[in-house]
């Protein structure tokens, strides 16, 4: 398998699970069929859809191949029949969501460093793939943004595009296996965020005054 | 009259109603004329903005030619001088929102089409036009977005978007006349949906939890 | 120095400014590092992102020129270490945000003008241009958006885009003065209505009904 085909197929199993965790917050907030598929939507193909405006790769990639809509429509309706047997529905949101994070972190640097943008660039669009669809979800839903809670979030993304771009551009390794492990310290850093609520130390001196 | 001068003369009514829908909004806020411009302009080239966005086809419709910021500013500041003349200003800006809904799902889908994109997409496109402008409006606003709410909404953008797409791309119908069904068929639809209250099932397993 | 060396310098003091104000907000909101980073490069390049993607001028132009992103981090770090120093955050975060806003104004305009647009749409380019960051920095840290509070804001900007649009595309006049007087007045009316209050007259027939 080459390195384009696992990206193809990271970035489609990210999108579906970024879809069904909008789905799932859609069934959190009881939507109908459309509101299901609307935010699965957004939050599904959110983040790519702004990574390839501002590289200006457009149309953008889900208008060029209709799989990745499709692949969006079907998770919520599949959510919409079997959210119900989900006891804990926003734990499964919660790793769903880490699972796609951890994806996209990888997938857009890699998708960056293909367009020839520098490193450091790399690495954000990387961070701006992995968490806009999530944040768009949260603020569309009247949630608080992932990104804005404490615990470590953000810093997975860029940690997963960030071994991506150095063990590729910089330090020459073959691609597929880094992207692989990039993948997998990204989710290990999430999933122990999540598990032990792992947070970096806030800006403490005092509250914003109103003047 | 070609169906290129339709689509125009629909688009550019289209800006009309969803910027003064805008500005019907800003005088529910009581904000100044400023306000009023900001307001009307956001949502009456909110949806195509991004349609042309996403699509590539920059700069966006509104650089290539001020018409467009004209109608805008020109609704907002008739809207300025005569919203107090409207007893009853909520229910004006639902109906004025279902008709730039109806017109900008036709011409939206229309557009897709003549990019070339497929279908499905094209669907997709016509939705995203009819939506977008007013999601802008009524989050800046703090309004509860009118897609969130629980009378069919989005499905009329995507039944006027469908006929046209499947009426003229699929069965390749004469395209004036489909246009014109296409937008009866829509704004029928969102009159019902408001007038009887219609709405699909929603979600009711049970609402989400906290953890 | 010429306008294009003028032009770049007021834009990275501008891209500077609006991201310490934007690590300001994100010290009120006590955040940890990775979100002042965040809110300070969401405000410092927001802006200049929007006008570049509707433009059609991709990949922007923080993707072709890392300075834009490593003065935005910078910015976010120097203000996580000083913050506590300054006695009333607010207040250097609404004069900082008056200085941005001056100067995006004009920039903003440039960069149309240079693009090829017409007056009406270079001076719409500055407005957006200086009032994005901020809006999306007020957005994401649920503050009340300064371009909806009563006190003149968003004409500050069109004042400075206007001044520099006529005195250099209609009157012909050399760019480098007028630059400045455009900013130079642009600051002077945010100034003005900060201190004294400065607002247009609300539309005042009445509030809102919800029917």
């Amino acid at each position: 398998m080459t390195i384009t085909q696992i990206i193809y197929w990271l970035e489609l199993t990210g999108v579906a699970v970024f879809a069904v965790t909008g789905a799932l917050e859609a069934s959190r907030r009881q939507m109908d069929i459309v509101g299901f598929v609307l935010i699965a939507t957004f939050t599904g193909i959110g983040g790519g859809t702004v990574r390839d405006v501002i590289t200006g790769a457009t149309p953008v990639f889900w208008i060029r191949d209709p799989a990745w809509v499709i692949t969006c429509i079907g998770s919520a309706v599949f959510t919409y029949f079997t959210a119900h047997l989900v006891e804990r529905r926003y734990v499964a949101l919660i790793w769903l969501d880490a699972l796609g994070l951890a994806m996209f972190g990888v997938t857009g640097a890699a998708i960056g460093l293909n367009l020839g943008v520098s490193p450091l660039v790399a690495i954000i669009l990387g961070t701006i793939t992995a968490t806009f669809g999530g944040m768009v979800r949260d603020v569309v839903c009247n949630e608080i943004p992932l990104i804005l809670r404490p615990e470590i979030y953000i810093t997975c993304a860029l940690l997963g595009a960030s071994i991506y771009v150095i063990g590729t551009d910089i330090l020459s390794l073959p691609r597929a296996p880094v992207a692989l492990i990039a993948f997998l310290c990204s989710f290990a850093l999430r999933a122990s965020a999540i598990w032990f609520k792992l947070s970096f130390p806030v800006y403490r001196a005092r509250p914003g005054r109103e003047y």
